[in-house]
Formats: structure tokens, sequence, C-alpha cells
């Protein structure tokens, strides 16, 4: 059952009153990771809060507390919580979005002020910080109740929202809410609940929408080495002493090849090889090198196979080197010799690996290959966090009326993905809640999230709100 | 000839007030590097020429230009030049040493003010920025003038001083003056000099005054991989791309090993290994492996021999890793694929290794290192400076002179000693001027020049100051 027509009809027509809304919000720079736009993220759930109730949800803000950031204690934005409906002969969908955003400055080199939304008739671009992550799926939950209930249209499922200000922080606060939810059972807030939807990926390339079901998980690792009491000169201490940058750089450089393999042995081993037919999951995505490299910037994929760039990114782990704390950062020339440096890495997790399983062979091996250096410095090791990767049952009615939306509205069958990253509410809701999770993404793989000149494009924005509200109908439509 | 009592008397009665004057002077936070400091490195320019007039001297201030640093164009503080005597019948000793500081902040981990000067009765010690590098020494060279003019005593040779106060920010314009001046020829400010002395270095020890003979060079190299056009997603792009910090952290992992060896084909070679009689100077030496690790802090030095220790300093070349431009350098996890990285290393060169003779066979190690990767990223080599090693011949009369004020004062043979760093102007002086150089410390090994808590010993101060004034007397008996 598709959504009426006169729903996707006021979509249209009121699309530029959508776009308008959509840069109210970019306005607001709720950037959740700087100390100083913490009012705004206030102000940014405050904002949502108004629209949702302006199209007749019942919110709730919920205090999460507060927390150290850059050595302040800050409060934690509230929870925006909302529900709608309360038909038992109708499915229960939660809603999960967030309103804050990734910092941004014009002079990290965004064309255009990332906090004005631009609207670009010519390529169709919606561009500013927050667009695509996560401004525009959020309110096109807005927009598609604002129809519904301007057209005096019954939603066809109850609906549950749980939007957070904290996702590009840490979501701190969050899973503890969720988990002590939960446990309440009957008179939970969560009670009813069928199946989520979380609008807050993106396509696998610019032209096919696509449902996700699943994540990788992580496990970030910070490895220390020091030795001197304080910064050394190298004029005076070259060749007399052990420095901790040579010892952290050959450890660093015992990780993972040019191309990609983890070298902690028995990391690789957990996960085994595509046979034949889940090879072919690859090679029926809509995907090409030029996609890859292309959102890249650059001809840097790791491989001519379209199957092995895929399988690289949503099916085998990866460990990436991010950077060395305590050593010379800036730009000339300075000899100093750090006293105590400490790389990151982190490595992507896939099924069956878990922090808990991977954790004890870095250290383990990390351990040895210093040993093998026979230097006086000393070795720390610590996992800063870790979370466990996530697969779903694509099979479940939940995707089933996902994948008739998009059809309905794209005319097209969606592909079916697994993202590289992690968004790690999906498998708190899915272990706490035990109920199935769908990622149906928005934008496009191109949208540049966390990066400059982010952007939404108009007509992901438009038919991206007819697909959430489609999606509603499908799932009202189907009889479990 | 030993100077006269009564200029050591007056040394010791004036003593406090010689501190004075350094308090005055550690008090002007002069540090070169920082832009928001440039009128103080101004002040103390006039703050030195004045007590340099007071005593006696006839002082120019040279008006260097400006320059470009932090994006700002700042006004070159001048170098202070000062003569007094004119007697053809005795030698021209050219004085030179720099005003400048470099930064410092209570929050760095220093126990007081760096900028206050602190006299710790009980350990003897005068701690703040500048004590030691160079203020004091500096100072002392006025201490012994104000002697000679209160005592009414004739100077044993003429003076010719070359003060700057761009030292700890590379002596931006000195050279090009100093090479001006000595094309110049007869006229030339630097005309009639017989033979430099500097005191900008530091005993190898805490015990045991030294004369230093030798410096080692300099080349000092950025290494640069870049790919993708900006920074990338690690859950997104991990393994499907070329990570430019893999690529890094393997090349900087293949210059040096943990023990110091340099990797780099043909660099060590170029350094004839030290036969039974070179090791004897190092045996000789008063120096023993606490030294070097109570120095650095920590039980890390690189062999338990005391030859090989000092030789890894002194005589042979070494290559340290100082950090990585562009990577993530904050505390905490940032899960990011940086677009493009710079690591940074020096190598200290010693005769007869040059920075034309080493830098090649950097670059095609590097590059042919690079192609091995099979990488699709970028590599970009820089050398962004250099400088060639320096030893003179301590068979001098200038040496002579200095040993003999050394066992006047201290009453022990100085140690001869070669330094692991640089002291580029000492070069300058010695092929420009085509006279013998002298490097004669003031400070002790353990000063913390450019550390927190730097301090000089107050009898190291004062002793120093009979020192600087005796070597001028011993160099006005000699007779050549
Ligand atoms: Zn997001
Ligand atoms: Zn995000
Ligand atoms: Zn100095
Ligand atoms: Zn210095």
């Amino acid at each position: 059952m598709p959504a009426p027509p006169k729903f996707t009809e006021y979509v249209d027509k009121n699309a530029n009153r959508f776009i308008q809304r959509l840069a109210d919000a970019v306005a607001i720079p709720s950037i959740s990771g700087d100390a100083s736009r913490r009012n705004d993220v206030f102000k940014m759930a405050q904002f949502l809060e108004n629209h949702l109730k302006s199209v007749g949800v019942t919110t709730t803000l919920v205090n999460l507390g507060s927390h150290t950031m850059d050595g302040q204690e800050l409060p934690l934005p509230p929870l925006v919580l909302g529900r709608i409906g309360d038909d038992e002969s109708k499915k229960t969908i939660l809603i999960y979005g967030h309103f804050d955003v990734q910092p941004a400055e014009k002079s990290d080199g965004w064309d255009t002020d990332p906090f004005t939304l631009v609207v670009d008739e010519k390529s169709g671009k919606l561009i500013g910080r927050g667009s695509t992550d996560d401004k525009g799926p959020v309110l096109g939950w807005v927009n598609v109740l604002e129809a519904h209930q301007q057209l005096g249209l019954d939603l066809p499922v109850n609906l549950r929202f749980c939007f957070e200000g904290m996702e590009e922080s840490g979501s701190e606060g969050l899973d503890e809410f969720i988990e002590a939810e939960a446990k309440k059972g009957k008179g939970s807030w969560f009670e009813g609940v069928d199946a989520v939807c979380i609008s807050d990926n993106y396509w696998l390339n610019t032209r096919t929408p696509c449902l996700t079901y699943g994540l990788r998980g992580l496990t970030y690792f910070k490895v220390c080495v020091s030795g001197p009491a304080r910064d050394l000169h190298s004029g005076v201490f070259g060749r007399a002493v052990h420095e901790p940058m040579t010892d952290l750089i050959a450890l660093m450089s015992k990780l993972v090849t040019p191309d990609g393999k983890i070298l902690v042995p028995g990391v690789e081993e957990m996960v085994p090889g595509a046979d034949a037919e889940e090879r072919k999951i690859y090679t029926s995505l809509d995907y090409s090198i030029a996609d890859v490299e292309n959102s890249a910037g650059a001809s840097i994929a790791l491989s001519s196979s379209k199957e092995e760039v895929l399988m690289g990114r949503m099916r085998n782990p990866s460990l990436s080197l991010h950077g060395i704390e305590g050593a010379f950062y800036g730009v000339g020339a300075k000899t100093v010799i750090p006293a105590k440096v400490s790389g990151k890495f982190s490595i992507r997790l896939v099924p069956p690996q878990t922090p808990d399983a991977v954790n004890p062979l870095v250290v383990s091996y990390l351990e040895s290959e210093f040993a093998k250096l026979n230097s006086k410095n000393k070795l720390e090791l610590e996992c800063l966090h870790g979370g466990k990767p996530w697969v779903e049952d694509f099979k479940h009615w939940n995707y089933e009326a996902a994948a008739k939306a998009t059809e309905a509205i794209y005319k097209v069958k969606p592909d079916l993905t697994r993202e590289g990253g992690s968004i790690p509410v999906t498998l708190t809701f899915a272990e706490q809640l035990g109920v199935n999770v769908l990622l149906l993404p928005m934008g496009r793989g191109d949208d540049g999230a966390h990066s400059t000149n982010e952007k939404l494009d108009r007509s992901n924005y438009i038919e991206g709100t007819k697909l959430l509200g489609t999606y509603l109908y499908e799932v009202g439509a189907i009889s479990t």
C-alpha cells in the first residue's frame, strides 16, 4: 500500500517551505564537540521540540545530567522524545536521529558559510553543516507529520521518536537511558515498539537508494612509548639514548600493510573468506571504482576489483593509523626528541570479531614486538573505546516495507548494503529492545558528512521525505 | 699571565649585584619565536646596549630589516655591536652571544615563574628562562668590563661584540650581515679580529669545565605523503583506499634502528670508524653513563659503554624522528584518515658529511622505499634546512689561552669536547673571517637550556665571569 497521492503531492507543493525549515535548523550551529557552542545544541533541542509539537507530537525533554569536556563541566543536551499514536491495531515504529553536528569553520575550506544553507539551483545541492548529517533526515519526519496534520490523514503506524544532541561526541548518556528504560519492561518508554528506523547513513553511490543491514564495529588503541623525563635536544641526545618516537614508529609500522592487510596475528583469521555466493552480493551492487575514487577525490583505490573494494569496506576488518599525540605536529622544523609519544590507531571489526576477542591479540602482539626492539623505554597500551559490529536480518518485514517504499518513490529496487562505519546506538537498540533495526538513508555517498561543503541534494531531501512517509504506509500494510 | 687578583676579588665582592643584573635581564621575556613578544626582544637589545655603553663600549645597533612569522610581517631585532680598544699591539677578540630566549610558560611544567630569576640559596641555582642560554654568559662579559672600568684596569686585548636577538629562531639576517661585512675587507666591522670566542654551550657534565672544538651539522627533512582530496572517514574508506599515514609510517620506520643506526645506505659509511687512539679521547673525558641518564631523567642510554655514548653524541651521525604534521595529534580518539601527512626527521652530521653529500642519498633511498610500497599516494620530499659540521684546531693559541684560564680559575685541565648540536654562526665566523673559533661554555650539562626550570649555577656565573676575564689576559700574554 503506497502512500495516498495527496501526501506526495503535498510534499512537492511545500518543498520550498521544507527547505526553509532545513535552513532554519542549519542556522543553529549545534556543535556538540565545542564547549562554546553548547547553548546552540540546547537551542536546537528547543527548535526541534517546537516543530514536533506543532505537528501533533507529544514531547518530553530528558535531562541527561552533565559531563566534562575540555576540562569544563557542561550540561548535556536533553534527549528529545516524542510519541504520536496509540492504536493497538497498528505497528509502532521507533525513529532515531540526532540534532547535533560536527564542527565547521569557513576557514576549514568551505566555499560558503557552513551555517547558512546555500540552495544551489544549478546543481540542486543544499549546502551547509548538518544538511545531510542529520538535520535533513530528522526534519524529513517533521515534514511527513506536517503533511498528515494539514491533510487530515491518519498515520498508518504509531510513532515514537528519540532524537539526541550528543551523537557526534560519543552519545554521552544515551546508552544508559535506553538500557534503563528497556529494563522497565511494562511502562517503559519503549513499550510496544515493533521495529526501529534510523536515517543517519548514506547511499553507497550517487544514484541508487539502499537499505543498510550491517555496520562494522571498532576498537581504538593508544600505544604510548615513554622514556626521558622531558623532551630532549636531538643534538645533545641523538644517538646517546633510546628515542620513544623511533620505538613507536617501529611498532606502528608493524600493524598494517600498505595494501590494508592487518598484521596482528589472528585478527584476519577470525573472518571467514567470502565464497562465490557471497561475492555475488557485491557483484550485484551498483558500484564502481570510480565511485570510491570520486568520493575520495583521488585515484587511490586499493584494488581495481569492485568486489574487493566493497568487501574491504563492508565485510572485512580494516586498520587505520590516525596520528601521534606528544610529537611535534606543527609546520616548520623543530629538532626535539619527544619524551612521551602515543600512537593512535583503530580497527574496524566485522562479525564474529568483537573488541573482547580482538584486544588481547593486539596487546600481546604489540608487547612482543616491543620486546624485540630491546628498548629501555616503556610501553603502555590502552584501549580508548570500542563497539561490536552489527548485522541485521534483512528479510524482516521492516526491510520489506522499506524496499517497497523505495520502489514506489525511486522506481528501482534498493541495494542492500553494509556500512564500514559505526552507529553505536544501532546495536544498543537491537540488543536492548530485541527488535529489528533498519538503516534507511536519505543522502548520497558524496554528501561529505563531517567534511567541508557538506550537502544534501534537494531531490534526496524531498523524495526522501516521501520515502519516509511511504515506508510507514508499507509497514502498516504488512500483516505479520 | 693570570688576571690581576683585584679583578677576581672585584667579581666576588660584586657577585650579588651581578646576579641582580641577570635577574633584570631574565625579567624581559625576549622570546624571538613568539610574535607577541617581539617588543620584548627589542627592549632586551636596548637593555644590553645600555649596559655595554655604561661600561665603556662604543655600540651600534644594526637594523636587519623585517621578516614574516606566523603570517605577520615583523621587524627583526637589531644586532647589538660593540667595540672597545684599538691598540694595534694587542690582539682583537670577537665575542658572540645572543639575548633572545626560548619560549617558556609556567604551565609547561616550570616550578616557578620562568621570567622571575629565582636564587635558590640551598642548591646555588639561579633559575629562569635565559639564565644559562644565553643571558648569563652575555652579562658575564658586561661584568668583566665593569670590573676593569671600576678598577681603572686596561683591557689586555681589544674586544669586538656581536650580540644577536634571533638565535633561537634561525638567526635571521645574521649570516648575510657577517658575509657582507667580511667581504668589505679593509674597513669591515670585523677588520683586525684575530680569533672568536663564543659562550653558548655547556660542560659535558656537572663537574668539569670544557673547551669545545666541534659541532655536528644538520639536515632536516619533511617527507610528505598525500592521496585523498580531503580527510576521510576510516569507517567508510578503511581498507578501500591507500592511506597516506600507513605509507608514511612505513617510510619513517626504515630510517633508523631502535639502537640508533642510520639505515639510509651510504650515510654511516661516510664516517670512518674510531681507531684505538681516537677512542682514548673519549676514555679520557670525565663522563659516565650516569651523566647522560641523569640529564635525560631516565635509564635509557643506548650503550653501557661510556665511549660509545660519547661517540654517539660527538663523532657519529644521528637520526631523530620528530613528529608528523597533518595527522591527528590531540588527546582522545579521532577516527580520521588524514589526507596529507608530513613526517619530520633530522640527521646530525659529522665530518666529512655535508648536507650536499647526504641529501641525495636520503632522497633516493626514500623514493626507492616508497616505490616498493606500490602505493597510489604521492610522495614529496623537502629538505627544510641544513648546515655543515664544524671541527676546529684545538692546538691554536686561542684554545691554549682558554685552557690556561680554566686551570687558573677551576684548578683543573678542561676537557676537550665536541658537541652533538649545532651553533650555525660558529661555522659562518670560521669560514667568513678565516680565524680560529673557540667555544668556551659557562654553564653545566644539566642546565636545561630550552627546557623547563632552566638554570645557571651561581658558581658557574661568578667563576665563569672570572674565567672570561682571565681568558683575555691569557690571550694577551701569548706571543704569536
Ligand atoms: Zn550522523
Ligand atoms: Zn556524523
Ligand atoms: Zn643559545
Ligand atoms: Zn638556545
